[in-house]
């Protein structure tokens, strides 16, 4: 088996035989296949695809570079949660205590952000003393006696998709469903969860800005799933508009220990419901009240227990941050139109996200949003506060939200949009 | 200016900017361009083509990456030739003196063989005593004294290219036409001569096995030269049948040697005059007679000046392997077909070739041809002599001989292919 014959079999338009993906991805993870090798066949595949059976195994040969957890030694049944990231998305937040508070374990290995969307793990950060690095055991235990816990993977489970997603990022060939789909799904296969719930986003704050791809990576997941005899659900769902009322690190755990409170927003309520219900139904658990959950403080015990159990204090005051600043209307009417890109880009400007993967993150930083779109505002209303500990980046925050929203006149008409699109599985 | 967007532009078919080629081409030969990432953009350049302008840029920032040399201080006019590489391709050692002999400047800068084509270096270094590398000094002197060189190139011609070309060579990227052509065309237009003919190979033997690819290829190289001022005419011949009766390093010197002598096989003397008369032709030489240049023997006196200008002795005998190896006709017939794939790749085993850049030639290892297409033949009449000095290399040269030739029964018609197929100019 050569590389050169690989990298030609696909860019020739060919399909990729088992032996050579077995190969080539072993070969990439122990150092013999180049990173300048792997980028063309990157390349090639995301400019030639791969067809089904060519995504399976080679998700199949990414599972298999590493170790594979197992959580069917718990007794209570896993399910778990994948978003693909989105403005304002905390939902991972409310949802695992809650899902946990109804009798499954949830095993969320989550990321930091990079670029305008944020990363589950930094906003737990946000919170004194959590920290995200346990061992597999404090994980083990945490799941049986809590039921939930949000955590770094680690460095074990598929290190071949982990050496691969980081070549991907600096040769542009992020964006491509054969690559993405197996990149989610080997660790989620790997991390050995009963079952899984797939949050496709769709709209100009996600990574897919259409949904005819948004729901080819949904499908291409979902049959992935069952391929490897996990069972796999999507929702694809709306991110046009952030999700709920903030976005940053801090705000956005404030905004969750609203949900689990009874309160919060809407949207953020809905689709953490939505979410839930998939995840306790394909889990086994159909009997289970989420909404209940919610209502009755269950969901919030759940949650004061996951974040102690990692070292967090759940009553603490959040930090705040130092500066703020008001965006405010120019005029009055209905707010028919908030990006979700542009809120992103601000808060990320502000500081709740990183450049570059060894930057630090302001737990205070990020939006709060006073209106949603179908709000009527007035002029001068304030339609934003910006949060910050480093005031000059203000007027670079401000750029990226010129032109993110429209006011229309009183009156005009306003359909809202529905969170989740579609189900697929 | 970043690569991501430079890379992404090519990946999704847009064209790229003048300044998005001269900022990567210029970043990549600096290092601040990784392997990796232009690999993903040759593999996009290689699946999405670039146009003529785009090429154009692409060649013209590859010469600046370097130095340039100007010939036109020579009293002589300046002529080159470049063959894209075929099987038995020993033009370049008739070719030279006599395009000298006939009053042109010949600055043939050339390349070692790698794979089944053998490299104008590798054949001179069978001459004991001659050496490639020479300096820009002695390289003038001896093309105003003598009128032709065949040498390396110094390394600051166009090092965006050598450092391309290496990574093209790893990562399947190499059989691009728009590489193709700024990778020769950036090399001859920094070396600054004053008119170039390219023989563009097509056959078995040659990297284009299509008359369309090379017809392409040509034409690329041809308008490659017009928009950078280079006068530049292009021979589309034919490489599916070895060039005259030798391949392999001493063995094709002394095939040129006869040639030099008034004499040497049909095909070779017809190539080389039909590109002798396009080099003069170019040069401004039209009156040059290079068929009187062969019978008078003043090619042969610009070889031997040509060859001791460079340290070597034309008088001195050439090496000979040490074991040899007959190939027989197993029937009477008529010879129709002679595979220049097979025969290259025999010579190539047989140690004419190497494998890998570091890897050393053999100077007396090749393939001696005793019939051609078209001749006659009777059973067990001496088809091929196989050379070598490692004569454990016999049956993994003769295996790549099976299948390489037919014999038809006497008096099957047979229709001779012309060398010369197209010129394109």
């Amino acid at each position: 088996m050569d590389v050169i014959s690989v990298i030609r079999t696909k860019r020739d338009r060919g399909r990729l035989t088992d032996a050579q993906i077995d190969w080539v991805v072993d070969a990439y993870t122990r150092g013999d296949v180049a990173d300048e090798q792997m980028s063309a066949l990157a390349m090639a595949i995301f400019l030639n695809g791969m067809d089904r059976a060519e995504i399976a195994r080679w998700t199949a040969a990414m599972i298999n570079s590493g170790e594979r957890m197992d959580f069917s030694v718990l007794a209570r049944p896993a399910a778990d949660k994948h978003s693909t990231g989105g403005v304002g998305d905390k939902i991972t937040l409310p949802l695992a205590p809650l899902v946990a508070a109804c009798g499954a374990a949830v095993p969320q290995l989550s990321g930091r952000g990079l670029g305008h969307t944020g990363g589950t793990l930094d906003k737990l950060e946000a919170i004194p003393g959590w920290r995200a690095n346990i061992t597999n055991d404090e994980m083990m235990r945490t799941l049986e006696d809590v039921g939930a816990v949000v955590c770094a993977p680690g460095s074990g489970l598929a290190p071949a998709d982990k050496k691969l997603y980081a070549l991907r990022d600096v040769t542009a060939t992020v964006e491509c469903i054969p690559l993405i789909a197996s990149s989610i799904m080997s660790k989620k296969i790997a991390e050995g969860t009963g079952s899984l719930v797939l949050d496709v986003k769709v709209g100009s704050g996600a990574f897919m800005k259409e949904i005819g791809p948004a729901r080819e990576l949904a499908r291409t997941m979902v049959g992935l799933g069952a391929d490897h005899g996990l069972p796999t659900v999507a929702l694809v769902t709306d991110m046009n508009t952030p999700l709920g009322l903030t976005a940053g690190n801090a705000l956005e755990v404030r905004e969750s220990v609203e949900v689990l409170a009874g309160g919060g927003p809407d949207d953020v309520v809905e689709l953490t419901l939505a979410l839930a219900r998939e995840m306790l139904d394909a889990a086994g658990l159909k009997d289970a009240d989420p909404a209940k959950a919610l209502a009755d403080g269950s969901a919030m015990d759940a949650w004061r227990r996951m974040i102690a159990a990692q070292g967090g204090d759940p009553d603490v005051a959040l930090p705040t941050a130092r500066e703020t600043h008001v965006v405010t209307a120019g005029e009055s009417g209905v707010l028919t139109r908030l990006d979700a890109m542009g809120v992103g880009l601000a808060a990320w400007r502000l500081g709740a996200g990183r450049s570059r993967k060894e930057d630090p993150v302001q737990a205070a930083a990020g939006v709060e949003l006073h209106a949603k779109p179908g709000d009527a505002v007035f002029a001068g209303q304030v339609l934003m506060t910006l949060h910050t500990d480093t005031p000059e980046r203000f007027s670079y925050a401000l750029e990226a939200l010129e032109g993110a929203y429209d006011i229309a006149p009183a009156g005009t008409g306003f359909t809202a949009r529905p969170i989740v699109l579609e189900r697929i599985g």
